[in-house]
């Protein structure tokens, strides 16, 4: 509860004290005086809940249970309508705001939240765990999502869902190049989407390059991400396509050396690469390498595309 | 922390007190017996702690302080890596799940979590709140994310965001539709989006009917979600196309009665229709009826798109 006045800490624990008592919860008051109150109410099934009062007119109440996450959601409820409607009879029309959050679910079998790379909480409606390794890199999950289908997560960030054919798609140009009779090289790409959307336009060759590292993550997408790679992981020699597990630099040099051109360069390698070595400012001079030995075995009409 | 055995409640009090107590936090122990233990933690400041420790092997340490969120992120960040190296210590190869969420920000100016419709947390990279008014009908927020845009909210409830163009471009069809000369109807639609996308195409003529509950959220929309309707909001009346406000029923009605037929009617009413009265089992026969009014409406090879 956000409020438009300064609160009167002691009105509110009074106002709010039966509702928890109520609940057979028994109180503890502690009172910083110039920072309000905490007040803990605990019940004796193992439950509890925390009322902090700041003087300046902020009112949080956080209850925490241990439970089947489908039980005791109406008690919850029931308790917090109480508490939004006496809280309503005390101040009047002075909230501003009332914001009651979802439950977070803790200590299941399924993990449900997955931060975004830039630290936002976001809950996933995962049903199942598909699949979890350490490799000697990396963790790799693949979580079962309604919504999204199988997501492939690299320790803990979120890679690719199978719903993310727009991804693909738009490292792939968006649907304006023609790929028919092209010689593509695709580096990194290890869940296997880039190549499974060229291989469909006929392509002259396709060359993927994946380093070891991303050994376990194709293993896994071949098995489990396949609305996003189709087939195409299963032998890593097609027609007209070829998965080499190396090392993307050697690979590289070893083109340019040869003078072994592509019309399209995909670069898909992870935006911040793994490393098992300390991070220096490595991070930019192995963008800078890659993209300079990119342009050497690029033809002069061809195009590089990355994130 | 999920453990693979049981904890010793007060071995995990034991190792992590000394962090709470180099803070200056004083300790405040309920023991359950057998459903283990509450430690609170208080410091000076008036930030606490929950230490929560379940026998099965759970623990759960909340933090909860109020300052600046930029501030003192380096501070909890430490409390933290301090418990997961005493926790690891502890229970060596033991623990099978270490799991850090981001804080969840409340009391500010800008709220930045808007559930799913299935009730999921999801955390926003909101950084403005754009437009926030209430009608007699639902309160209509537009607030700025640095991801999305814009961002269309009715009473809580996410609609659509200025980098939404992929539902507009879904409900029209895909891109397999050709409205050239076409006579369109939209039930509903009041960001704008399908009316400005269609009339793009040189339609004959678009009506969309968008009911006087709508209203506030046309107004909103035309200032602040320009990158989803245009300039299409700023008249009712264009070339070809018209806005009508009014309920959809009695202009349905109208025209089926008149015998005025369209080559596309485009329902983008809200899933579950607004309402000022008691909802009963009027949700699906509002929807019946809208469809069976829709057919009326609808030329014999026309085609009728909703979610």
């Amino acid at each position: 509860f956000s409020l438009n006045l300064a609160a009167d800490c002691n009105a509110v624990l009074k106002a709010l004290q039966p509702i928890f008592q109520e609940q057979g919860m028994t109180e503890t008051v502690h009172n910083w005086e110039d920072h309000g109150y905490l007040v803990t109410y605990i019940k004796k099934n193992g439950s509890f809940a925390n009322l902090r009062i700041h003087p300046h007119g902020l009112v949080m109440v956080d209850l925490q249970s241990y439970n089947d996450h489908t039980k005791g959601r109406d008690e919850v409820d029931q308790l917090l309508n109480k508490v939004e409607e006496r809280m309503k009879e005390l101040f009047h029309g002075n909230i501003k705001r009332v914001k009651r959050l979802p439950a977070i679910l803790r200590g299941g079998v399924i993990d449900r939240y997955w931060p975004t790379a830039d630290g936002r909480l976001v809950e996933y409606d995962i049903d199942e765990v598909v699949y979890d390794e350490d490799s000697p890199f990396q963790n790799i999950k693949i979580l079962h999502s309604k919504q999204f289908g199988n997501i492939l997560i690299l320790s803990g960030d979120v890679n690719l869902a199978e719903s993310d054919l727009a991804y693909t798609q738009a490292i792939m140009g968006s649907g304006k190049e023609d790929y028919t009779g092209k010689e593509v090289l695709i580096l990194g790409g290890g869940d296997g989407g880039i190549l499974y959307e060229i291989v469909k336009l006929k392509p002259k060759m396709v060359t993927m390059v994946a380093s070891n590292i991303d050994q376990m993550v194709i293993d896994g997408c071949k098995k489990h991400m396949r609305k996003t790679c189709g087939d195409v992981l299963d032998n890593l020699k097609g027609e007209c396509y070829q998965v080499l597990i190396e090392d993307c630099i050697p690979v590289l040099k070893r083109y340019a050396k040869e003078g072994r051109m592509f019309d399209y360069v995909i670069n898909d390698l992870t935006a911040v690469p793994i490393s098992t070595s300390p991070e220096e400012d490595s991070t930019w001079e192995f963008l800078r390498l890659i993209l300079d030995l990119s342009m050497k075995v690029l033809k002069q009409d061809g195009k590089y595309f990355t994130q």
